[in-house]
């Protein structure tokens, strides 16, 4: 169960409005890489997970990242508010509304008219929040390491919007916050390799034979070698066509009851592309103006 | 440059048709944890890379992925086969189609009606393939960390596929993928930890006082100490009230123009909900017939 | 800032495992009239609004709606439970697990071969949950009434929910959920109408004439009149085009500088459809096999 | 059924074209709670409604706003009908082009390379409009408010556009269509009211010792009394943990087949999180250049 | 501007209920190929016209789609009636509603339990309907092209729902909406071929060497020759990589002013996945309990 | 099975970053109209078709689109390339950043912001890519219709993009690629019609009275008549009102069994909006301060 604290967990202090880096700020808020996210993320793998420690360590989480959500729409609120009001109220003289919406800039013109300066579940262009965002498969070895990697991502865009940000106050949060999602990585590492073992995720062996090769399939100048397909570590496929039509021709096959062949065989007759004409089409029609058969010249409209 | 053979990487031998486990194998074709999301992954990160190394082994790796798109496609239609040509050609007895249409289940009747027995990139539930899949934001440290856990969860999707199929060459099929899947996240693996440091991502430092600091957010029983949250590897926080109104006193405030405040306060008013009355309300309208009063009890088309 | 206690806000009893109501109840977690949508449309709302007694009230709620989720979400777990163990382990007979997928029913099968039985933000037909399902604009006076009619919703498709669950367990946890909907209604209506005047809701005026009136735009047997229409309250427009070409000709019209009439000429000319010609077309070709003219009747591939 | 006359309902009279104003106009147009949004869900709740009085105003007003929508239509063409000739026939020097559209501002680039200066069904900042914005749930006590609440967003969304608007004729085809918003929230005050009783919504019945208490969730400063929660109308819990638990311990169980728990066990031993270990994880490996064991340190392409 | 008549274009008759049809008729409700999407293209692009006979046209067939919407949502109407009354009013047998809730078969449920068995606009699947169905670009010679497709695409989607179908009124009307379709497209056939010319769509000239080049991309056993790449119609360049590298070496460059090349050369370096390492991974770490060294072997809850 | 060589099928050479011209190339890259749809429209369909010729061609242009895909993202990486290195290594002065990022324009913010200069799978407004952008039913006679528009609509985008281009290097790549759509449509023209006949499309035939019937829906000033709706190709309708209540009344009805009539019965008195009742709503409540009774005056929080 939740309880809620009015005081937000980082003070907020914002010097002058900005509704263009609110706008901008909404990526951490309803954007991919933003606190919904990980906070859903970690909620919906809790509600699932029957292991008692990581149960416990994705709602400590979870339920700070809710807070982040807090911090962070607070921040596009105080950054909006002047044209909340402006908005709402419309007093001023004819033209300049539209001309500070205008100035603002980036998306800010949607945060204002569709969202009335409140802090929306879009990212900075506009797109909504969806649960796409989420990729919890409720497989503890692979959601831990999705969960480090959404963490990682998190800290980039909170660095990006720091180095875009003059305001101090504003700086500084986004700087706290960008902080927590470093030390909520290392508690996900910690959870992933203290199962043992982690890799491969899951139960079903791959085949050996596959499982540590690497192929060339993208070929010519710029091949390059590292650890990443090195001898030591792979065996290296160079030629693509070394690795094609495992397990027999490469083709496809399936058997059918006669009843379903017969019926195929009818369909594919009646849509055979004939190889052997060579049929004017529209192209001709389309580009030859004058030149082409008309059934009649006559307007329809003068009888 | 792409260029394409008409053989399979994998050769595909289905039994016999069976359009739900068609469906379900869609995940894997236009499903988020699918080889659509990994080819274009790391596509477009390889686009955007400028270190050779990786670039090449995004490329590599995208190349094989859309191999194996065309693999899980593959399977889907030779699945469906039976299907299509029934839906197409239509000749069987009333009722006859709608019963079967009916008992395949699961989602098939979608893929039938709606694609014609196509694969179609959308996932077991009919949901339209969309790019917030993709989680790529053009720092390696990061999207590596993400490729790494795309990986791990494309291999457990594909267990889950094996433990439904009983036929044994799709089975076959899909160990495979599965298996590339591994060598596929060795290598990211192998990538990421050759860049060095690689951890925190990016460039922007953390306040030390923070960064290894755990909150115990979520309270009471079933609160656990693991690695995750131990004292040896975090400052452990066990209070989350103490943990609160970092940096002042919990507050959000803006500096704004005059100008702006007036229209903010003349807002405010306008839509003050006052605490010192209590209005009927649509509830008190909506609970009591009879007892409210009417305007006028005549009906209105008597007139 | 926000805490959470491990201790559920209601008791969850589950009799027996069943995915396909697991699957139904999706509805509340990640569908469109469920406890995310709720728990943040009162939370933005509330970050938004400089009201302090609407602030509290909307943080009040927002944090029981997380409850909520909380509490529906553990329900959709425990009623999947067994089928995540099953599909996780893969123990059973070849073709065992495929035909209790089937069995299940309903799209049940998605969450458990994509999302591995955990409760995912998706409504019971696999559609992600995307912010579109809230639709909050900044205005209190808007807004509360979109809050009335959220909780009017959610308390329906509870009922809904309760009507085909058999399990008392379940079905009491529904109901406990269903009546905290019908309390917040109360007290968002309370909240509305103790803002005064907050009809018209914003502040601009309308036009007198056309502000009561009603256009019988649906024509013919069925025309009925009622409260919503009568002369009592409207003026009435019996015949739709009397409220037709109001202020002027019906016309739409703009004012072009000459250079932009020019390239518009130019670009009418280029793509008029003649009326004067009656030109054969791809039906005429695509029709008519054998009677149309061939450029050549050579099969391309005998070269 | 629908039948159309090609004059306006509300003339459309713009002084000069205007892309951006265009843009922002698309809110309501393609936006949420725009005139598509308003027309389908008056339209879809009319055909399954039953009751002849309110599917004949449901019909009269959705086919009013099909009306609407046209008007709206018709100023974002006119608005952007210069932009549409300049761009389809790219006459002019080099770059000028690319300065008109930059300089235009907002969104409105989209609107002109995607769209060719026509009206498309997206909102202001380019998001598609989708069938999420549509909240009808088949129960009249629900939808009438769903549709009394758009009615009143609706109001609001034109207010702004013509806070924003300098144009006299569309501000004054704007305030119409505003208008219109307001007498049909009447008329469906109307309809709801007149069901009797409307209050609760549906017909289960909720638990009566939760249906008018109110929880203090949000704790702290600003904690706030007024008719939304006051005694006279709620039972106020002010301490949160009072209301928690409720009908047991606030655990959640379910009962399952033996068969079941074993695999369940089975599962939870495989991905154990051993809090007893503390296991170097990536981040050690990640952060500490040089100190780490390297498997070899020979590069992999001079072999 | 619209009127309604609220008699149907097309008598809707049905035998019995039936919800599993009525979900699968949703296709042509709010599917991508069905009137919904139809309606609005065609309007859409009405809009945005100023040729007065393609203008004309295009309302007239808008117009029409519209009163298909109402006939296809009228039987989707008809067959959930009995659903809608059992749900809502909830009287049956503990039980008893889930069975027949499960029975009814594909996707239905989703239509009962959250939309109330109204019409709603999603497909068969439960995607809902998105504007992104619509491919209208403002260009005549595209926007007919794509209707003329559009249309060929609902007339079968109409062809496969008759062939499921075995109530005789619902195939009247589907074989009616279906006929529909075939004179649209005939129409606007004619309405592309009376712009002369049509081909190439536009105003911007190709490159002659590239328009009518063919390339075998896809190689290996199953090429063939045909119309589409004939001699007679193409160049075939038979080996792709012929086709390479046009216009330079294949690279891709830009000239970047200085200060930005030292920004990148910093990211570079910072970022370098270096090759001439071998690093421990995560795998390593992963997959070999026991071996790899901890920091402390303590419990940390034991302190 | 694909292959890649690391050289680009058309070499690109960019003079100078530009990410407001990067971002409005992703039309062609993310965008509706893109590469990724036209390659993977082609790709699903050569899955599905069993016609050897067709499912050539369709493999060979679904991977020379994939080349282009190639081509435009690399565009848009050079275009970004300096963006990239700014926002990553951050090290300007304060506030400089934020200007260029708003100087830049159009939604360039997005995919610096969110994607790190990268070319992201989202238009240029910052819309997600979806597979709602693919048409393709399984249908040959439909999707080669679909193929043909599909490139007429990219070739024309294509255009635009050139037209609003100034840099040679960039404007020659698009005009490349632009004219590979014109060859590309050509082919599909060629396998459409030699599939004979190809009109109707589909095996189920119309109903001929209404095969060839022009309904003049739209009525009013501005109806014209050219061939698509000639009395010579169409019987015209020029009275909708004749074209309605086909088959019957234009009424809709179903039989239902007994025991679901009592049930709707049931609802249908429950929700009856009454015709005969004037009731008081939340407007008269809303609008009218001080005139309507409340329950109490004092405020609840002075208790």
């Amino acid at each position: 169960m939740f309880t809620h604290n009015k005081r937000l967990q980082y003070t907020v202090r914002v010097s002058e409005p900005n509704p263009a880096l609110a706008n901008l700020l909404l990526e951490q808020f309803g954007g991919p890489q933003g606190e919904l996210a990980a906070a859903m993320r970690y909620f919906t793998q809790a509600l699932a997970d029957d292991d008692p420690g990581r149960k416990d360590m994705l709602l400590d989480i979870a339920t700070e990242e809710l807070s982040h959500l807090e911090v962070i729409g607070s921040l596009v609120g105080m950054l909006n508010k002047g044209a909340k009001g402006r908005l709402a109220e419309g007093v001023e003289e004819e033209g300049e509304l539209f001309r500070s919406l205008q100035g603002a800039g980036n998306d800010s013109h949607l945060t204002q008219v569709l969202y009335g300066g409140g802090p929306a579940l879009i990212n900075s262009g506009g797109q909504l929040w969806n649960a796409g965002y989420i990729d919890s498969i409720g497989e503890p070895t692979a959601d831990l390491r999705s969960n480090i990697a959404a963490e990682a991502r998190a800290k980039i865009v909170y660095e990006r919007l720091i180095n875009v940000t003059a305001d101090p106050g504003v700086k500084e949060a986004l700087t706290f916050l960008m902080t927590r999602e470093m030390a909520h990585q290392k508690s996900f590492e910690k959870a992933l390799y203290s199962i043992e073992p982690n890799f491969p995720p899951g139960k079903v062996a791959g085949m050996p034979e596959f499982q540590e090769m690497y192929v060339n399939t993208s070929q010519g100048e710029g091949d390059m070698r590292g650890p990443w397909n090195s001898d030591a570590n792979f065996k290296y496929v160079s030629d693509p066509a070394e690795f094609s039509s495992i397990g027999g021709d490469g083709g496809a096959e399936v058997l059918l009851p006669e009843a379903e062949q017969t019926m195929l065989a009818a369909m594919a007759m009646r849509v055979t592309s004939r190889p052997d004409v060579d049929p004017i089409t529209g192209i001709e029609l389309g580009k030859a103006p004058g030149t082409m058969p008309r059934t009649t010249a006559r307007p329809a409209n003068e009888e």
